[in-house]
């Protein structure tokens, strides 16, 4: 019997190449029942946070699966590939933090493993795509019927490389914290959470004082983008459960120039009732 | 047994974030059975009218499917989703014309149904992401063993939100109408049939003059780009049955400076032959 | 019993438009038992040297399928649509060269056919979009019981249309060659083969003296560009077996203005010993 039906896929590899390709190729030989969600592969190069952000804000919708990411500017040096139980899923990669947001998504880490079992890799690995002859022909043996310790060596949960979670804070009526990803709408999502919001006093109809560097702005705090007119800027709580600051039919990031990392605070403003 | 065995996808969410996996998550994780075909995610963010000509110029080479589309700039607002029986599919996505043309192009619509049965949609949807909390689970429930009329409440399909058709008048000898769509290649559709074309006394290997704004072009009419040099323009009946402008090797959107919208003739020319 | 589980599908069709997911429709209509391998839809417009090559370094990591190339420039002339045995597998296209260096990937034309069966085809062929309406439906036909002979009248193989190898020579202790490919990461991939690079005495931990135009640079020949620090040149052999030049974490193509077919050549050089 097949241990996972799914596989899903993320990597920063593009689409203009074969690269991703090779590797459906690779998994439709060693396990053919399996069904490939590719999550994306429009990672920026080498940007191993983002490719962490996606992973967690994704995961949760996705079936059981081996959870294949591959954004690896190590490949070829020491770092190890790693597989980590976590919920009812499997994540592969390297060990370079990439998976670390999402396995604490999915519950933390049961158990790891170093991918040190040449048998599930194909025979001739190269030093520069192990997406393809490394990670992906161990994510389709697990799918087809290898048992997960088959993968290589056990390793130590708490010996595996993590991202620094996101920095955020809450004090008083303010939550600070930064920008967390942008995403193709030019929507900023902040690493301050919806339940932040909450204990600052914010309400949607209310009202918020956003700081970003020298600037101030007071803006709406709304359900939605929908909420105010078209070309106005509105915070809200996104679909990840993140305060976001989006423009109604526009880029957010493009208006306030607000890449990833930028430093940014909200506050509940309220209006004083003058009798 | 399972109603539909596919479902199509066509969104503006982009491929760079998590967003179109999470709704093909969503749909594994209920209809198991069921294959997705993405349409394009690539709709410029918001264009519903894009949208709806990228929709209704593919469905007809789609199988019967649960179709699925979301361009939906009032997300969270009093919009209505909606799910509406046209031919043997099913199309859902926002009540805001989105889905007019291909519904008309399948036949027009049969019933329509508000989704207003919470039991289909996930447990918590949120206000900015209704694709993946709200329009797939209700597509994927369909595509499993949901009635239609499970759906929501049924609506009057007299009361369905419609785009306009595009622009497009014969006269004489001269076909009038607007640019519907620009591709990738940069040939730039016209809302002009190729039935229009042939009732102006235009057939492949003769002359029609082009009128855009002030300027006037006199272009051969062929049977693809193929048949005039390399760098020429050319018009021709594209492989939707519109007329449509392009250069051989080249984009004649960039050429012509036609955006979506630009307003545009064509008039036949019979060359005089000279005793 | 069906003659093939996949399909393969590479164009240039880009992903804004509904164009690869109308031959998905095609192929789901016909051999609805079949799986789509995309291998990319971003081959440049008409480019294709780039198509073909993208198409050969993919296709050995695929598993058996009818693979569908679509770059057709010519589409609507006179250009044939063939269909070639090759391996375990089938290729169908324009016949213009496209298709070669994959089927020489795979052992070479086995037996061809041009594509003259109208059976096979949509009943309604446009003249500009023969990847829907002869290639896929061809290709569908094909994985689901018609038997190769089927596709139309047998053709020399001798005859077909082939793209000329990338220049490429070794002598003395340099091989020259050209720029094949770029790719997303910006890593510029040689036509000089890692066994040129053995046999002119490169050896990763080595020195390469690179020739390009009228510049001269001396960069480390190793397994993988996280050998060498960030922002860093590196020469490789890459995962297709070819040499290539890379910048860790950053675009070698960008940094050293290399297009594809630019000439480039390498030389080994060894480090005297002082003793």
């Amino acid at each position: 019997m097949a241990h996972f039906r799914y596989l899903s896929f993320l990597t920063d590899y593009g689409l203009e190449d074969g690269f991703v390709a090779a590797c459906h190729g690779v998994s439709a030989r060693i396990a053919p029942h399996a069904d490939i969600i590719d999550v994306t592969h429009l990672i920026p190069p080498g940007d191993i946070r983002r490719g962490a952000a996606v992973l967690a804000q994704t995961v949760p919708y996705l079936p059981a699966a081996v959870h294949v990411a591959v954004v690896d500017p190590g490949v070829g040096t020491a770092r190890r590939g790693i597989a980590v139980a976590a919920g009812d899923s499997v994540f592969i990669g390297p060990d370079n933090g990439l998976l670390s947001w999402a396995v604490t998504a999915a519950g933390g880490a049961a158990r790891a493993f170093s991918l040190t079992n040449r048998d599930l890799w194909l025979t001739r690995v190269t030093p520069t795509f192990h997406g393809r002859d490394m990670f992906m022909p161990v994510a389709a043996h697990l799918a087809a019927d290898a048992e997960l310790a088959a993968a290589g060596q056990e390793i130590d949960v708490a010996g595996l490389a993590t991202l620094p979670a996101p920095e955020r804070m809450v004090r008083n009526f303010t939550a600070a914290g930064e920008v967390l990803t942008v995403d193709r709408f030019g929507n900023v999502q902040l690493s301050v959470t919806a339940a932040d919001a909450t204990e600052i006093g914010l309400k949607s109809g209310g009202t918020v004082l956003v700081r970003l560097g020298h600037r101030q702005l007071t803006l709406p705090y709304r359900d939605t983008f929908g909420a105010v007119g078209a070309g106005e800027l509105v915070v809200y709580a996104d679909s990840a459960g993140l305060v976001s600051v989006a423009v109604n039919g526009g880029s957010a990031a493009q208006r306030l120039g607000l890449p990833p990392g930028a430093q940014i605070s909200i506050t509940a403003i309220y209006q004083t009732i003058h009798p």
